[in-house]
């Protein structure tokens, strides 16, 4: 080559300067990849569509209303305007549903224990973690399912803490070794709390247990005035029984968890073609008519406390009636429930990343990603039971949950998307590189810029070619996240409670988890 | 329940009234699923971005050219209008491509053998077939790979040929068992040929190999006319050496392939950060900016001739400058691409669906996934390289084709996207179900309706409770693959070319697959 001697050959030292380059510790607003990311580039659904979505919730909200409410709730909900019918059934006027919307609090901070793991809701911010109530951990090496210990979730909890593609923790599977309920609420608490420093998400079985967790957080937090200050526990709340029934006992629950300063996600899991309609649209009208409600709830309750407009439709196998949350009506379901939150500028989240593969194969890859990806890409707030998610949510893995953080990083550098500015256009680049340079970009300087602000690379995901996999002894994917999940599980690093406190919160509460 | 003996529950059936109703079949335009649904939904690319990129590809072509056309290819060049420097390179003014864009042929059928897979490729309408030039077989059952040979490219044809969802069969993998170089492209063409009946699309290595191809194609059509009135195979051609230079001999090869009546794939296939920019921005510029040059090269040569707009920039692992066809910022390359294809209003393609993985694992379910899923929201005419491909393209796996079908399916299912009508709006049915019926969608006539041409089953992916799955003895998915390809293999069709056709080819070429 006849540049050879070019002033510019000093930037074109290839395999030496790009390592050199990457030695470099990158400031996090660099980093190709980070939690908040903006989406929005999927838009499944027009304008009109989204309306007509809105007006038929409109219509369902003020006709058919919803039936099972508390005293509690009829109270506040009849205080703000909703008329109680002769069937027992609360209908909201459409002003009524129209005022809560333009008051309701849209941008919303769900604090990390750790501020560093504070997320920003609101837009189109994209976040992903984890979620669920499975009630099996999945073997990996064994190929087999158990039932899921507090254990298992306490691990989770660490090993999440640890994967910089998931951004919170809500508690993915129930402790199945802590029968009482109480317990069971109080120890899911203190696994998660006591496993990452990222914002947590948990559910209560009855109002009472909510005071005996919250005095376990104010310990945690430095008493209840740092608690409220940043409440780094979130009520995942399933407040409805779809279609267009409160739950009970959970809309007790969210009155306790608002009077305590914990933000409500409102969650309305209707399953489309057995307790929602099966056609995607109407679907998503459903579950946007439930949220619809409990946003009137909360806010009646107590007026712009943060609640996520948790539209989470599933789906059913209508050859079965089984659950098939690794489908594609699932992720246009998820993405366009995306979009309704962003028609009303409210943060949402809702369900993907979800298997029906029993074990990490292949087809569990791409179910994990479709839905994944077309969340980020709809733009979804918070991506929910996006990471390790099996047998449509009945099973947990945390292998699959440590590949998923590889398929996430890829899943959000596609939710990044394509820049296009006057340098990255690259005219003067491919000119040079055509008529004066070598031929080829190997060694430029925006290659070698690039390939740490704009390339993302998996931590386990095998990029080899056949003969350097075959000198490595043909390396197993799951064996890898095998031995990364005992790496990650073996550091003994510092425990996530203090000595004091954590003694303090046995004294007062029935911690099952040994020391 | 108090609806027993309500006059509606007759059609309330349950399981009984759902298998009954999947029993009777669809027609074509009314399955779920079908080749060439609309997509477009999926714009990671602003309009203004759209033109930049024009712009700057534009500018490209004027200021830098493109070098090593051959003779004849400078003659019809400069006669249409480009200039051609003293260093040697084809400067094309701004005028010449965008007449070249508006009197190009945007509306392409692309013939199957068997009409019933004619593809009319144009606006949104997307495809999803093989490609590639691997030169592995990935053994899955040994977890190794070993060079591919002329029997499995025609058994990837004859599986193919089976899959619903793989509407096409370009050429995926290089017969390492035929060195001599036109031995090799005529058997390509033979094995592909004489294993299905959809489109078939080969590359040739000399424009001398093209000839005696169109001879068996000839006698496959029952003559000239025949063919030429419906070609079922097209010519992928790698036009282009990027950056910028034009490649001589596969330009000549083009030249015989117009002559000849064979639509023409203009393939530029840089690599972002080694033969194109780093930057996804500056490797679509350039990638477009070279297939203008092809579309101008084929419309001098033919005006109209029918040419696929074939930007198929690939990635570069930039810290080994490997390929990494797996990545997100492969899948947002194509997605790009896709969207200038929309932007010209030309029929073209892209590659999605490689794996970098070795094996068909969860790794390769993601990214195999992660890119398909795009390219087709993005609205892709032709998806390539979308089933079975590995190692980043240097592997072929026909287990992987197999489950690819599954995997496409689903694809498809979310470039169709959600309909909102009057009736799926479900407003009706979601008062009748709450007001007056069961409670629930089960047995709805929605539900039962829908269950045909809304819900896509996948063949081989496992949507089983954990339950069942112990029952069924924890089913392999990969094990699977494998008998479901052991049973198309074993089938022994009618030959698919008549004895009397396949007798005459093989007295006047030397076909090496045996009889």
């Amino acid at each position: 080559m006849n540049d050879q001697t070019h002033p510019k050959s000093a930037r074109m030292g290839g395999r030496a300067a790009r390592r050199a380059a990457r030695a470099a510790k990158l400031a996090d607003h660099l980093r190709p990849i980070r939690p908040g990311l903006t989406g929005g580039a999927f838009r499944p659904l027009t304008e009109a569509q989204m309306r007509r979505i809105h007006t038929a919730a409109l219509e369902l909200l003020e006709t058919v209303g919803l039936a099972d409410a508390p005293a509690s709730g009829i109270a506040a909900l009849t205080a703000a305007g909703a008329e109680l019918g002769a069937d027992g059934r609360l209908r909201f006027p459409p002003a009524l549903i129209e005022e809560t919307i333009a008051g309701a609090n849209r941008e919303i901070t769900l604090c990390g224990r750790d501020p560093a793991h504070d997320l920003h809701l609101g837009g189109s911010r994209v976040h992903y973690g984890t979620a669920g109530a499975a009630v099996h951990m999945v073997d990996v090496d064994g190929r087999s399912y158990r039932d899921s210990t507090l254990q298992d979730l306490h691990d989770a909890a660490r090993i999440a803490d640890r994967l910089d593609n998931i951004h919170f923790v809500q508690r993915p599977m129930v402790p199945r070794d802590i029968p009482d309920p109480f317990e069971m609420d109080i120890n899911t608490v203190y696994a998660c709390v006591s496993g990452t420093r990222k914002h947590i998400g948990t559910s209560f079985t009855e109002g009472a247990f909510v005071g005996p967790a919250l005095e376990m957080l104010h310990l945690v937090a430095g008493g209840e005035e740092a608690w409220r200050a940043r409440p780094f526990v979130s009520n995942t709340n399933c407040f409805v029984v779809p279609p267009m029934k409160f739950a009970t006992e959970s809309c007790l629950v969210m009155e306790e968890c608002i009077r305590g300063g914990m933000p409500v996600l409102l969650l309305s899991a209707g399953q489309a073609g057995a307790t929602a309609p099966a056609s995607i649209a109407g679907a998503i009208v459903q579950a946007t008519a439930e949220c619809l409600a409990g946003l009137v709830y909360v806010n009646a309750i107590r007026p712009g406390h943060p609640a996520i407009f948790g539209t989470w439709p599933f789906v059913s196998d209508l050859r079965t009636g089984a659950m098939s949350g690794g489908s594609g009506e699932q992720a246009l379901l998820t993405a366009g429930c995306a979009q309704m939150h962003g028609f009303y500028d409210l943060p949402g989240g809702a369900a993907a990343g979800i298997a029906d593969a029993k074990l990490p194969d292949m087809q569990a890859g791409w179910e994990q990603m479709c839905s994944n990806v077309m969340a980020g890409l709809s733009g979804l707030n918070m991506v929910y039971e996006a990471a390790g998610m099996h047998a449509s949510l009945l099973g947990f893995c945390h292998e699959s949950l440590i590949l998923g953080d590889d398929l996430i990083g890829q899943a959000l550098r596609c939710v990044r998307g394509i820049e296009v500015t006057d340098e990255n256009i690259s005219v003067e680049v491919i000119r040079e590189v055509c008529l004066e340079g070598p031929g080829h970009y190997l060694g430029t300087d925006q290659t070698l810029g690039l390939m740490q602000t704009d390339y993302v690379y998996p931590t386990l995901g095998d990029r080899s070619s056949p003969k350097e996999w075959e000198e490595l002894g043909r390396p197993d994917l799951l064996a890898r996240a095998t031995a990364r999940k005992e790496m990650i599980l073996a550091d003994r690093a510092p425990a996530r409670l203090s000595a004091e406190i954590d003694r303090e919160i046995r004294r007062r509460l029935p911690i099952r988890l040994p020391t």
